[in-house]
């Protein structure tokens, strides 16, 4: 079976058999969320939420850049949302790279190399802090007083907050 | 209670009644899943996807930008995924918005002007087919065979395959 024919006989199931009806637009709880597109961490679930709650932006790293800005600002202006939520992770992709040697190696598999920074980063906790001050940097959101960070234990299933430096 | 102590409860029932284990860092699916942040959906159920099934990267829209590209450059060079899965949604905030409007109440509201894109689009079947586009115009992605879009009914549940036009 095809990818698409594969999904779109699971999506029927879930059409069928889990689909809770409508929602409104606007999420429910007002929030959005920032993650690490990691495949081991599903949002709703490990933060306790509902669907239709929050608005979900993932990237390599949970990290802020100028897309996950451009989510926000939409998410904050077009649709009302005021709390930030930002999960890195544990076991991270981003903690095994470098930005320059992924650069070259890039540069050397392509011909290219990308105008675009890798984000890599040692320490989530460092980086969700860093990710923080981005926010607090940008002139276009319209609500910063409520923004938590956390790192999850992808080991353990636990959140860990963290806290200012 | 404080958001974040509310989050840290509502993660702790998580971590001890359902979280299922470590699992690896690799998708098990090597799947690449890019959505719209739209809070009514919940990419792995709809999917009928499992937890460590696939890396899941959302943003406004679910548009191919430069930090999709990015994050998808070291889910496949790093991390081993080969297939994609667009995911526009009917209903989407993008649709209420248009680029110069936006940027003008950006202005207004601000004194600045991004210097991003806001990438919003009329027709969610069109915009899957340009992000797919962008997709096979980027230099760094490693496998591009197996690219499938789709726009997803807020109103059933279903998912509606794009076809090339």
């Amino acid at each position: 079976m095809s990818l698409a024919d594969d999904l779109l006989a699971r999506n029927r199931a879930y059409a069928e058999q889990s689909f809770g009806g409508p929602r409104p637009l606007r999420p429910g709880r007002a929030l959005a969320v920032v993650a690490c597109m990691d495949s081991r961490m599903d949002m709703f679930e490990l933060l306790g939420l509902e669907n239709g709650d929050a608005h979900v932006l993932r990237n390599a790293g949970g990290v802020v850049t100028d897309d996950v800005i451009r989510s926000l600002t939409i998410s904050q202006r077009l649709l009302g949302t005021t709390g930030i939520v930002l999960v890195h992770h544990t076991d991270c992709g981003m903690q095994k790279l470098r930005d320059d040697e992924f650069g070259d190696e890039l540069e050397s598999a392509t011909g290219a190399r990308p105008e675009f920074a890798i984000e890599s980063f040692a320490d989530p906790f460092d980086d969700v802090r860093r990710s923080i001050a981005r926010l607090h940097a940008s002139p276009f959101l319209a609500a910063k007083d409520e923004i938590v960070g956390f790192v999850y234990d992808v080991d353990t299933g636990l959140l860990h907050l963290v806290e200012p430096a």
